[in-house]
């Protein structure tokens, strides 16, 4: 037995789209991944994008609720949802709902946080993910790698504060777009690079080395024949993320004991291999944390 | 009374190189900049580089000697002239000179630097800018910024050890290629920017954010209107060269109170305003240092 069609769930990002058909109970019925991201919409037409994407489900089942989070709640995307603030819960992200007039459909806010030296930061699509991998309201850290890597810190279910670091995208403007470059051999992942890049970021908590004269150390490591040229990418992957959970840990003014890893299974692997180096026990959320979160605010808001 | 020529005296880095023709006592007789970098010769020859830049100084005085620091010694130059290791001064750059057969033309080699954790760090070219700096035999603190700003405790007029941060092609890298560079709004120099960026920075001392998270910000302030578009762009800049400092000031193990800078007018601006609002005091080296550093190698080597 097949639960009856309850929701359509999206989380639209930047580059793609994941639409989940989902049942009573928040069961995902059906899923597709999409290269609808909202920089990839031809002339903006979201709802083209919207009815190509959920427009069967939505025949099949007339009426059906939806709902999406991420980059297309934001300027760029279809309509601007302004962001909940932290500490930020199911019932706040539910609040700051702003209708897509016709089409009934919903988008989320993302959640913003300001830190105590009035900085902002900012986060979309994330906060479902967090709301689905801790669905039983508990509390811990949640990490979600990537482009923009964040960490959170969850209190009964909300989120306290979080912290973006830029851990990929500087990857990739630093590997290909400097020097260091130049002595990479392939695109392998070296585990012996990568652990050794890990290891050299730790070595900022004794003070030795910042990042700005570390990042140097992947290309004089080739130079000196101290690292094979095979290993260089993996070396320089190893100490960024490594730098990550370093800032992180004192971002959250302790070494954290367990973190929950969110995201996709490459990445993640990357990443528990580092919280395995540096004795953090890493438990990797469910694979569809987002469609459970969006069920989730779907529910607080009434939707379902 | 000009002084008779003595040496030729070239600064060859990667993208330029600066050629000066000596007299006797080092005194500046002559100089040109070329867009003759090793990576600009066409086909590695650096041979008729070397005739089109000096030849007219050599058919005017026959068997003047010459003398090139920077990359053209290095594994992508015109020879390898292997490194000399700290603690380095005069002599030991002088003992590594390698000889161009046929061109009466010697190359200066480079210095390293291995760190307690077995890392290496090269300079090529700033050696010679330190030693002219430093003629007087004298100690402190050179500072060099650059696409990779070098710092080095000099001692006696002797590289005792130094430091690359990769300052400005992390800020090349950051601004064009990724999405910080999106919300930037033209090149010009923006003080109040800029010193908001160091005063970020500065943060750091605090333990208030590292730095793949405190890049975010340059996104976040515009984002938030807390920033105006044409103020980010010298924010990140002001953002990296405190970083920078606070970086350095960590591997010296002290705050340094005064500084000698070393290089192009307009970098060194930027580092100078960044200096003063750290109270930290910096001292202009004389525009010609890497010719007289240059000469003094020359006479340490017995060529002049």
């Amino acid at each position: 037995v097949t639960a009856a069609p309850a929701l359509i769930a999206l989380d639209w990002g930047t580059t793609s789209l994941r639409a989940y058909l989902m049942g009573a109970g928040g069961a995902v019925l059906q899923s597709a991944e999409h290269p609808l991201g909202i920089l990839k919409v031809e002339g903006g037409d979201f709802a083209g994008a919207f009815r190509a994407v959920a427009g069967a489900w939505r025949a099949a089942s007339p009426g059906l609720p939806a709902l999406a989070s991420g980059m297309i709640g934001s300027r760029q995307g279809w309509r601007e949802a302004p962001y909940a603030e932290c500490p930020a819960g199911l019932d706040a992200v539910a609040r700051g709902l702003v209708e897509i007039p016709g089409e009934n459909l919903v988008l989320a806010p993302g959640v913003s946080f300001i830190d105590a030296d009035g900085v902002p930061d900012v986060m979309r699509g994330e906060e479902a993910q967090i709301f689905g991998a801790f669905a039983d309201g508990g509390s811990g850290i949640a990490v979600l790698p990537g482009t923009h890597s964040k960490w959170a810190e969850v209190e009964g279910g909300r989120i306290r504060r979080f912290a973006t670091f830029m851990t990929g995208e500087a990857f990739a403007a630093l590997s290909g777009h400097t020097i260091l470059g130049r002595l990479f051999e392939g695109e392998a992942f070296d585990a012996g690079g990568f652990a050794r890049g890990v290891a050299h970021a730790a070595l900022k908590q004794k003070g030795r080395g910042g990042l700005l004269h570390r990042l140097f150390s992947a290309r004089t490591l080739g130079l000196f024949n101290k690292a094979p040229p095979q290993a260089l990418r993996s070396y320089l992957s190893g100490l960024l993320i490594g730098w990550e959970i370093e800032e992180a840990a004192a971002w959250l003014r302790r070494k954290p004991l367990e973190v929950t890893v969110i995201g996709g299974a490459q990445l993640s692997a990357a990443y528990r291999a580092a919280f395995k180096q540096r004795g953090v026990a890493a438990e990797a959320a469910p694979a569809d944390a987002a469609a459970l979160g969006l069920w989730r605010i779907a529910a607080a808001a009434g939707l379902v």
